[in-house]
């Protein structure tokens, strides 16, 4: 296959679809909407025969199904990514040199986006919508799980294209082989941004072997520090919800950091966990105190060499004691993986403290990781998490899939 | 040499210098400065040494020369870093959720910056003086040929450190080995960001095999394009300036393209070219009229294969006619390297469509490109100028080598 004539032609769809005005986008992406629901039973037959390929009792069989509820979902997402505002043409800087130039920075697309991902096939429309959407070009890559479906997806996207005289090269679905990721990977002076979005493999995988700018995303070792100087009420509510929301989210809590002054109250603490039946890896001294006051067998001695390092997806969670906020920092400089974490105090110096020193996206103050999220930070939607610090940091929105460009004026002056 | 552990031990110094004001940070640049100058005997004796080991005929020798005077200029740019404004801490954003969750994105420092750079002993003072004021530990990788200037410069920097309390871990000159780029390139976890300051294969490299993110700099393939409606003055100024006024860097001229129906203008808009001796490289159409009106002696047919590719860092340029505006965006995007582009016009609708469509960091209506320039945009002063879209994009001042981080601030919120 040659992957540098599908390059090539969709670097040139990125410069046709830059003259598109932001209303003639969002009326593609409604047309998309519109004929995704038109042509639901052809999606839910290609996703059949993805699904009978797959063991049933293979976990990733709920990302794959899609159903008629899932695909109305899509849908709505659809046109809410339609509707809104655009950040293209944005003046982020507007001033004159003292030579008289006109200097402004506007927000401009990418050009190509390359996104891989895995057996999710909602996410072929997600990307799609959101790239559009910002005037970029997108090449996808999506696993081999989902293969009829995101065929018959990339074929109902086309076809909204075509029925507004717009390249179909805006899009380009690459087969799900390796040879295809590593092309992508490669593909410097066509694709301006890869963004993996998948699991730990996944990620590391396409940040080592890129030659092309990589965002990496989501993953989420996220820790929450329970001061001194902590409600316990608020503790209680921030803890569980951040566990045990959803587990198998980016942002789900991994490892409760408590203060060796406070483990009096940690059977209080992590109560409501216990009824949702989350098994704790604790260390020895917050072990000792649950012991007797919290169930039995769903209680572990921490493997203090990997559970810290654990982003567990699943009702697990490790207790680890510290002696103050400084060594709660250390922990989570050295175990997380720059996501989100949490402080939960009344002691404002504290606070302060423990922002100014954890290095990551997103650092609570008596809130949970649970709100590190695109829709929740107002962003309207997301194309994921960044957990780097080249380039947007933390969800990415519209406008975190944008770069910049200096357009300057002048009358023929010169440098001296 | 054990690599891990001087990363980690900069990681570490990067924690500590986050706690220091700003003006700690100024008062240890102005201590370097003077040190610098204290110093310049054992700097010039060691760059000496370096210098015997290079032959004279090379052209790396002028820049890794140092004299007294090029001294007092570091120390000068050194003491204008200090005294910049600092961008750590400032808000870029602060809004209220609808839940009531104060967030606030806030600049903060990347952590651990790696640059890699060649026989420039001034880039160690240049570089250290920017991480350091913007809170960022450094790791430097210099070129093997300066090897006695940099040991003669990091102790001078690392007295400064001392004199201050500040742990000298805050910046670590690598030994000039491979093994040494080799390991700061593949130090994920460490190192936040890795520039490369050098020539085009250097960069090449270390985007290839890098796997923390990378910012690449400087590369410039620059085009001017002198339009149907465009000012003779203004285009004969423009031309000159930004070929001839610096002809070895990166925002030089590298290639003319011409409007086919101005074609006669073309002996009067390259002649002030001739008196400085400017080689030019002309395509058929170009070459026919410039016959008999330029010196036969510097008039040579353009490869039309490569020349358009070339960053010619030399009194060399070449000039392609093109037909209208789209051809000559074209050419751009297909040869340009990202870095700046010029059209010459009177016409505001075809500059626009020029400003809209030509995809570098930099893009300008009739004024040189010779102005992309950290000093000039008014950024005080610039580590590079990048030409990738992820991230800065442009000239680089100390805010573009910061990060932002969401700091969040609640009462016990919880996620429905």
């Amino acid at each position: 296959m040659d992957f540098n004539d599908i390059f090539s032609r969709v670097k040139s769809a990125s410069r046709e679809i830059l003259t598109l005005t932001d209303g003639e986008r969002s009326a593609v992406l409604l047309t998309l909407a519109d004929r995704l629901e038109a042509e639901r039973e052809s999606l839910l037959a290609a996703n059949a025969h993805d699904l009978e390929r797959m063991d049933e009792a293979n976990p990733l069989c709920d990302r794959l199904r899609l159903t008629p509820e899932r695909i109305s979902a899509i849908a709505a997402d659809i046109r809410n990514v339609a509707g809104l505002h655009c950040p293209l043409g944005e003046e982020v800087e507007h001033r004159t040199l003292p030579n008289g130039i006109d200097l402004r920075r506007v927000r401009v697309p990418y050009g190509v986006i390359g996104v891989i991902y895995e057996a999710r096939p909602n996410v072929t429309f997600d990307v799609f919508s959101l790239c559009f959407k910002s005037g970029n070009a997108c090449l996808l890559k999506g696993g081999r799980d989902a293969e009829f479906s995101n065929d018959a997806a990339i074929a109902i996207i086309h076809d909204s294209l075509r029925r507004h005289g717009i390249c179909t090269d805006a899009v380009c679905l690459l087969p799900s082989t390796h040879e295809a990721t590593a092309a992508l990977l490669g593909a410097v002076g066509y694709v301006d941004l890869c963004i993996p979005r998948g699991g730990r493999k996944l990620i590391d995988f396409v940040r080592d072997n890129a030659r092309v700018p990589v965002i990496e995303t989501g993953a989420g070792v996220v820790s929450t520090y329970f001061d001194g100087a902590a409600d316990l009420a608020i503790g209680r509510a921030i803890v569980d919800n951040a566990k045990t929301r959803r587990v198998s989210v980016c942002n789900a809590l991994d490892t409760l950091l408590v203060d060796s002054s406070r483990l009096g109250d940690l059977p209080a603490l992590v109560e409501p966990l216990a009824e949702k039946q989350v098994e704790i890896h604790a260390d020895r001294r917050a072990l000792a105190v649950l012991e007797g006051h919290y169930p039995a067998g769903l209680l572990v001695a921490a493997d203090e060499d990997s559970d810290w390092d654990t982003e567990w997806m699943a009702l697990r969670m490790g207790i680890r004691t510290v002696d103050g906020v400084d060594e709660a920092i250390a922990h989570i400089n050295r175990h997380g993986s720059g996501h989100s974490e949490c402080i939960v105090t009344e002691d404002d110096a504290v606070a302060a403290r423990f922002q100014e020193l954890v290095d990551a996206a997103c650092v609570y103050v008596n809130a949970p990781t649970s709100f590190t999220d695109g829709a929740q930070f107002g962003l309207g939607a997301e194309i994921g998490i960044s957990t780097q610090k080249l380039g947007p940091r933390g969800p990415m929105g519209l406008r975190e899939i944008t770069t910049t460009r200096y357009l300057l004026k002048g009358h023929g002056q010169t440098r001296p």
